[in-house]
């Protein structure tokens, strides 16, 4: 299978189109607040949703409008979560309404998302005012503008695509996102929609999204808070003319590839651009028993807040690594344990069979002073292994939040 | 029962003795880092652990010396963990033997702790100097010395005592503690060392223990990092000479109850204390379906990093307590979810059957400002009730963890 990186984001996919505008939910005029990304036909459509008991009232809109298996745009505002509002459903309702008529297809066919501040009051009339304006914005390389219109805290865009082949189709697959708070997936994901050109029915498409989730999304934390408006959509046209996907065959396969690439890199720029950040973590868990401990422990790693302020000051403090892998709540032999921490300046072993090893000071801090690291634990215990992706903890990040809502 | 709060620390009890001294594990001359207390007679004593898998040598080691049910004193130093050393055990074992042979007392009656650095080089030297200072120490006054030798990113001391009867005896329980990182304890505690003159059997001192640490030491969080070093131990001497408290009785829940006060001072003052710290934050759920929903609630509101950080900043960012109420791993209905919060300067309700309700920003400011805030959830499901305390999340906390070791 042949994946290439391209441009374009969800627009890359044939058949898509995408496009922000300022509508008015945020003050600021100069920031782009609502979003659309509209397909020239139906799509099969994949889910995953927060697991929070709080959800915002587009998560119940957009799962009964999705049921069905099909879909054929995104309506997306930030500035505003619409949760916790006693008119929030009726509002997911109206904006899905107004979406249906000016692109001329059904309500139900309307994924609606937002994301901002929980318990704010909302109306329609931002959406009203807005809704002609964005459809006449939506164009082929209006990817960005989408993007731009549901960032909140997000410092950069986050936007991949990538080319592929299926039964000898050329085939698309494009992404927008976005963090980058309130970040802790459980079963479920932030803010993400991916588009693809690739035809596949909507029960492969629904289990190819729930397994590539798993495995990048939901190893993702910035701060251990699961938000109340996740969301991962995956609109599947068919434009590609691939033999349809109907069953967990090879080009099912060369699918989840694909759909994994892309998520991956989406995981990653949100750990990265994570609150306050200025470092990614990546914690590679390898020889783990089973799967699960793998996760539960590279996620626990990424999850300490000691470690995460040492990673910001670039302190080697591995016994940190050893103590947040040994409260998590799994069956594992830390005796067996080896830690090493590794960037681009190099690699430093600094545990050995749960216990300290020498290493240079000098070398740690060099490695720990790069913008990506990597903590690198061999369980030595089997052969499962798993990712998690996580951030430093930062005075910005306390900045951020000490007074997100003025 | 009447309890009132003395003064004396772990020295108020009849028959104890506390001191402190510097014996050069820490480089700072100034700062105490070797701690005793000890008994004039042996004690039954209740202990509660870390379930960290990672676990300093010392736990393991007092583990085996009051499994039958008596210790005579404790020692404790500050400045390293001994966790995570090749010679650890070694080191934990040998500083009982000192301790005792200076006592004139078994190795076995010794309960030996350590907090600091995890996985730093470690050698028996300082203890060897140190004890015969340590032993000179020892006083009836010690107990503030004693508190300060096992303080570690602590700011303040921790340490409580009051007195109270058991059966027409004058009965006294002191204690002593240190947070104030790594806090967020799992069926055991931070280090905490309670002395009582109480006359109770080894069996119903652990009944005490396990059962008031449920309900004070493991409802408090500061980062949620579990520690590998937790440990809560209580010495009961006899000399108040009360008819031996060998079952559940009256006087059995009385000594709850004076146990329960004491470690519920020392488990506000940890929160309050927190790394970074400006406020204390006490989350207490009435009206719960059952205890464990009401304490899982209580906990995952108090754990919430940008709950903390609004906190800290005074913003009244409601949605945070309530998307974090939701992402609680428990069962129970988010419609009738109330949410208020309460200082010294008053009461702002926020939310109400789990919307939110229109508030005075500037009453809510007021409120927020306090140095210690609660924050009352009301689940309107059933009665029971849960307090957890946690602190504000702030700059200071990542400045004192991005580089701890130096």
């Amino acid at each position: 299978m042949n994946l290439t990186q391209i441009t374009g984001g969800v627009c890359a996919p044939i058949g898509f189109r995408a496009g922000g505008v300022h509508c008015g939910i945020r003050k600021n005029k100069s920031k782009l607040d609502l979003a659309m990304i509209a397909s020239e036909v139906k799509c099969t459509v994949g889910c995953v949703y927060t697991q929070n008991k709080v959800k915002g009232a587009p998560i119940a809109v957009t799962k009964a409008n999705v049921k069905d298996g099909f879909a054929q745009a995104v309506i997306c505002n930030s500035g505003n979560a619409n949760t916790c509002n006693a008119n929030g459903m009726e509002i997911a309702q109206q904006t899905c309404k107004l979406a249906a008529e000016a692109l001329g297809v059904q309500p139900t066919d309307i994924v609606v998302a937002s994301t901002g501040v929980i318990g704010q009051p909302m109306t329609i009339t931002p959406f009203e005012n807005g809704m002609a304006p964005l459809i006449a914005a939506l164009n082929k390389n209006g990817s960005s503008d989408a993007c731009e219109g549901i960032m909140t805290t997000d410092t950069c865009k986050k936007e991949y695509a990538y080319a592929f082949d299926i039964g000898g189709k050329a085939c698309h697959i494009g992404a927008i996102a976005k963090g980058s708070g309130m970040i802790h997936p459980n079963m479920a994901t932030m803010l993400a929609f991916v588009t693809t050109d690739v035809a596949i029915s909507s029960e492969m498409l629904q289990k190819a999204v729930s397994s590539v989730a798993a495995d990048t999304f939901n190893m993702v934390s910035v701060d251990g808070d699961t938000s109340t408006n996740d969301m991962l959509t995956v609109l599947a046209n068919g434009m590609a003319q691939n033999p349809q996907i109907v069953a967990a065959n090879a080009d099912f396969m060369d699918f989840c590839t694909a759909l994994d690439t892309v998520c991956r890199s989406i995981s990653r720029a949100m750990a990265k651009d994570g609150e306050g950040a200025t470092k990614l973590l990546g914690v590679n868990v390898t020889g783990a028993p089973t799967i699960q401990v793998a996760k539960k422990v590279a996620k626990s790693v990424a999850c300490s807040s000691l470690l995460k302020a040492a990673m910001f000051g670039a302190d080697a403090n591995w016994g940190r690594v050893l103590c947040a892998i040994g409260y998590t709540d799994a069956e594992f032999d830390i005796s067996k344990v080896d830690v090493a921490f590794k960037s681009k300046a190099g690699t430093v072993a600094v545990c050995k069979n749960g216990a300290g090893i020498d290493f240079s000071e000098e070398t740690a801090k060099t490695v720990l002073l790069a913008d990506e690291i990597e903590i690198n634990i061999a369980m030595n215990d089997g052969t499962a292994v798993a990712t998690a992706w996580g951030c430093d903890l930062t005075y910005d990040y306390v900045k951020i939040n000490g007074d997100y809502r003025t």
